[in-house]
């Protein structure tokens, strides 16, 4: 780079080598038209996937086919289908739906809902994710924690046993907001509020919400009739506990024995993953079993509660049921809001996982639509929240499902019970119903992802504590308040207190890297090296001039004990500055200022594109001169020694700088 | 570095000299005990100005000492008191209690006060700022701004006019709940809470603010009666020409004479810096010239309205006048939070100002506890909210003002006035005092430093116009809460998306910068360079993985089209990853599957200190093979070339890479 300024180091532009090397120019971006520069700042912001590039440079009629198929991507991978997938999506189907019937039936009645909402919430939204959804994998229905969360909240507001007409409508008003919400999501790219819940708040989150709904589990293991409406762990054992003599026996023994033989089958799946089916299939196994159980010894008479009777035939409109003009509006739409959030980021993620084993790509704002639509469509036709649980999208990944047709093929199940094997449902137990759920849930509480928080990230297994811990002894909202506001807090820590390091010389190179790190790095004398660790906003420029001026204290005070040279210059490694508003600029022309007052001379290695281009337009550059920026720490401390010693070469005792010859 | 591992590159551990240069090797720092890394992060966050540092290694009689003075700087700069000093106080003093005594009283008004408050106001919170406080060149006051709030936030709830006795006492518990939470902030030192007010938020607001005073003048430079209470643009010009029938010439005339005497003085004083007194005199000579004239016209039978009775005597206790267990006691929490951050933000930011300007330190929560003290003392002896306010201050700097005795000055000053001298302002006219205001105002209103903002940042324009705008057309609330919000924002937005860059080869060097910035590097061939600009956190972890996937497939196309070489490594540069969580790590896990699915290969270069030891933590450096984390981009592109070219030297057309000889 031949054009370079030489900036008064004459010998410095040519090594020994008469090799055109030395000191580089710090280039400011070439200006951008204002317009251009927000138009790719939003396009950053809200579409960083670049969701419109196969539109481009297409034909009308093509651009309205892959508008379609982008809104309904079984237009896309429907023309591909053949009858080798469909005989793996057939097997798929039939066992999720095997799963899915007492799933549904039980999760609707942790809901305090009709149990029939299970089997409906099954056989609409898997239709309309089977068209509009992208992941090949996930197998929709509804989830234990959705279920245990609106039963929370609205049932704060309204009571399901004296007024259940109104407690179900309030549920269909809810999905209704969930699915507009998830929609509108979608519809804006708004995606990545689903991503500030962290991988710890999630870990922590389910593992709350699955030690609540295994303790609710207590009341139909034990056979109990009254129940406390609360969920944290001291209502629930005091409510327990003052009952004793309410338990029933047979109740008790029946959960167990199920309980266990569920959680052998999961065992032995997976010990074996091929026997994968053994798992899937034991909860319809139970479920006949305890039916015929009960059948046969009438049980029902000895305080083994059942499912009762099942009404016959297929969803229900209920449209008419959304209550849009009622008192408990807010609430409803708060427990849309709420319940969408977790819906979202469980399904979101089972989507990615699924997506990441076998190679394809998911965009979460299309799959957003799909997911607002399917509860839009659910609200209006009897369903109640549903997502993609995971639990069962790895039944049907497991399965082999090859495409989406796997929900198709299961809500055809769900829809041949509905017309025609509701009764024989009615001896269920609801005790079965218990076992399952628990053996399910236990599958959440992941201790080991807990360790390795403890192990990785001390920060991490806070949030993940006070989740569980918020959820376990408050509730569901607290403990999702308190990890998001725990996160969020540390997220807003390091954008108010970045990092500035010293740095040091590296022997035998022109490498300055961080003296703790690295710790047989070398001072370079009266020259302090520091690296700003974050863009300079108004949150952090006061802390970064307090910060800078300490270092310096620091230093001068290590070199007037030590007795060596005093220092000089300070040299700021901006490569880790990714952008500057006008706070910081003053912040910088304050310690330009306090530097100069003190003798120091301020000198910047590395500034970005953004920073340059701001520095130019509030005249720092020239205040600072441009002479005194660098491309690397290493050509600045080269320019501070020239300086320093003259021209003179420089040999410190151990000889780590070599300058000039080392370039 | 000899001891380097040379991971099967012979040839790169020496170059053509046979000097040992070549690779080196990315250390993991040495493991911290858990409680010593949590006692550094909370001094870090908490006590970045290390205030504790005379302290140490002193004897208990010496830190006692120490710590009187800490909290009272003025037994520390108090020995060193001489005459000279009192000379400079004395006559700054005086100078600054002839401004005091007509602004006290003017915004004592603005905040629908009994005009002796502001006098009382500026007595006693002087005092206790001599004795606490660390600024040598603030004067302590009242402000406009912060009146206008306190009579806008506490009005909405009581009518001055109809219930004045209860309004001052809410008055003074608003005014104890300010100085507990500037204490508070200060002890607990949380005074970067201040600093989320950015410089373009405070422009803007304080124009508004400025705009909206004035708006409120107009009241009494026409002479009206009736006024709305509301402070938005709209409704002030509503109801100004609403009762244009009301306007009153006389008070009118009079009022432009005084206005167009005070900016006169104002544009002499800037002018020649040493006619500041000119200034400073003003707004006393106006009131003095304005009371003579009334006094012998007569003026006030004509409808120009006087001030009236002001009592007599210094300030009578009000301990008893606050009321915590009114019904009001939100608002007065609300409205003590609200006027302290804006009160804090403005005597801050004076402080800091004058304190660089003569080169000395200024602990911002030490001076929030004087505040605090300031205020708290001051809501018992019948004051309200005071601060450090610009205009009052810049005059004491410009007197000559050496300690903060100038403010015991004016305290005395006032004094006096309160005990001899309040019945000669029996017949000040109120319109005097609304042209003191106006033109303290017009000063207020930097349109420059907008324009400035425009030029450099355009965001930041947009934070300081929603302010103003927020301001003007809505309230003071909105307008704050507004430009709070946008900043945030911004914020939260350079954490969720950082910017990613591609870096090129700069020619003839080991340097490798973004191409955009630096239009002249060269691409290295089948080897994409990332430079991943932020800590990856939840919030972001998401969108990189999206964007790194898109860089590449981007990267895949382009080398299709132009039929050269494949793509084959893509190279990390970590250096501004100060940071990262969980669900960071789990984000380059999934690159990494993703890219060797992909059959590229992924390298890290220049991970820091706390990144290298959560990636060692997690066992991801195992996964990856620490061979592939570099300390340099260079050194990283020099090994992959060695891979692709199996230890042939690499010469593009132009010669750009020399590898080895050059490192």
């Amino acid at each position: 780079m031949g054009n370079a300024d030489n900036y008064g180091y004459p010998s410095m532009m040519n090594n020994n080598n008469g090799e055109n090397t030395g000191i580089h120019r710090v280039e400011i971006p070439p200006p951008q038209p204002f317009f251009k520069s927000l138009k790719n700042t939003v396009k950053e912001t809200l579409f960083p996937d670049d969701p419109l590039k196969q539109f481009k440079n297409q034909k009308p009629l093509r651009k309205f086919i892959l508008g379609v198929q982008y809104f309904f991507p079984i237009f896309e991978w429907g023309s591909r289908y053949n009858f080798g997938f469909f005989k793996a999506d057939l097997i798929a189907g039939i066992t999720i739906a095997s799963l899915a019937i007492p799933q549904g039936i039980s999760y609707a009645k942790l809901g305090n809902l009709p149990p029939i909402l299970g089997l409906y919430s099954s056989f609409i939204p898997p239709l309309v994710y089977a068209l509009m959804g992208s992941s090949r994998d996930l197998a929709v229905g509804t989830v234990a924690v959705g279920s245990l969360l609106m039963a929370s909240m609205l049932g704060a507001e309204v009571n399901p046993t004296e007024n259940p007409t109104l407690y179900l409508h309030l549920a269909f008003t809810a999905t209704f907001f969930t699915g507009l919400f998830e929609l509108a999501l979608g519809f804006f790219r708004l995606g990545f509020i689903v991503d500030f819940l962290s991988h710890a708040t999630i870990v922590g989150f389910m593992g709350g919400a699955a030690t609540v709904v295994i303790l609710q589990q207590l009341k139909g293991i034990l056979g109990l009739e009254h129940f406390t409406h609360a969920t944290d762990v001291v209502s629930v054992l005091r409510s327990v506990f003052s009952q004793t003599h309410a338990w029933r026996w047979e109740s008790a023994v029946l959960g167990f024995c199920f309980l266990f033989y569920l959680m052998l089958a999961k065992f032995l799946s997976q010990k074996r993953p091929k026997l994968f089916w053994v798992s899937a299939m034991a909860p319809l196994t139970s479920v006949i079993l305890g039916t015929i159980l009960v059948y046969i010894t009438h049980a029902e008479k000895h305080g083994v509660a059942v499912i009762g009777e099942l009404k016959k035939g297929i969803n229900p409109p209920s449209i008419m049921d959304l209550s849009f003009g009622s008192k408990y509006m807010t609430t409803a739409i708060k427990t849309g809001i709420v319940t969408g959030v977790i819906a979202l980021a469980e399904g979101i993620a089972v989507g990615r996982s699924f997506a990441m084993f076998k190679n394809y790509h998911i965009d979460g704002n299309k799959e957003m639509i799909a997911f607002g639509m399917m509860n839009i469509v659910g609200s209006c036709t009897s369903c109640y929240l549903t997502t993609g649980p995971f639990s069962r999208s790895a039944v049907n990944f497991n399965a082999g499902c090859k495409t989406a047709v796997s929900n198709i093929v299961m809500a055809l199940a769900v829809m041949v019970t509905l017309l025609l094997l509701t009764p024989l449902f009615h001896f269920t137990p609801l005790v079965v119903l218990s076992s399952i759920i628990i053996a399910a849930m236990l599958g959440l509480i992941d201790y080991n992802a807990a360790i390795h928080l403890w192990h990785v990230d001390k920060f991490d297994f806070l949030v993940c504590m006070s989740a569980y811990i918020g959820v376990v002894f408050g509730n569901i909202e607290i403990g999702l308040v308190m990890a998001v506001g725990l996160s969020l807090l540390r997220v807003l820590l390091s954008v108010a207190r970045p990092r500035t390091l010293v740095l040091g010389n590296i022997p035998n190179s022109m490498i300055y890297r961080n003296v703790e790190q690295y710790p047989n790095t070398n001072n370079v004398p009266g020259v302090l090296i520091l690296d700003i660790g974050a863009p300079i906003f108004f949150t952090n420029s006061s802390y970064l001039r307090e910060r800078i001026s300490r270092w310096i204290d620091d230093e001068e005070d290590k070199l007037k004990s030590s007795g060596e040279t005093t220092l000089q210059y300070v040299i700021l490694d901006m490569g880790a500055v990714g952008n500057i508003d006008t706070s910081g600029i003053s912040m910088f022309e304050e310690v330009k200022k306090n530097l100069d007052r003190r003798d120091l001379k301020l000198v910047l290695a590395n500034p970005g594109a953004e920073v340059m281009k701001k520095l130019n337009k509030s005249k720092f550059i020239e205040t600072l001169g441009q002479e005194w920026m660098f491309l690397t720490v290493g050509e600045a401390v080269e320019a501070c020694n020239f300086m320093l010693h003259s021209c003179k070469p420089i040999s410190s005792e151990d000889g780590s700088q070599k300058w000039s010859n080392n370039v």
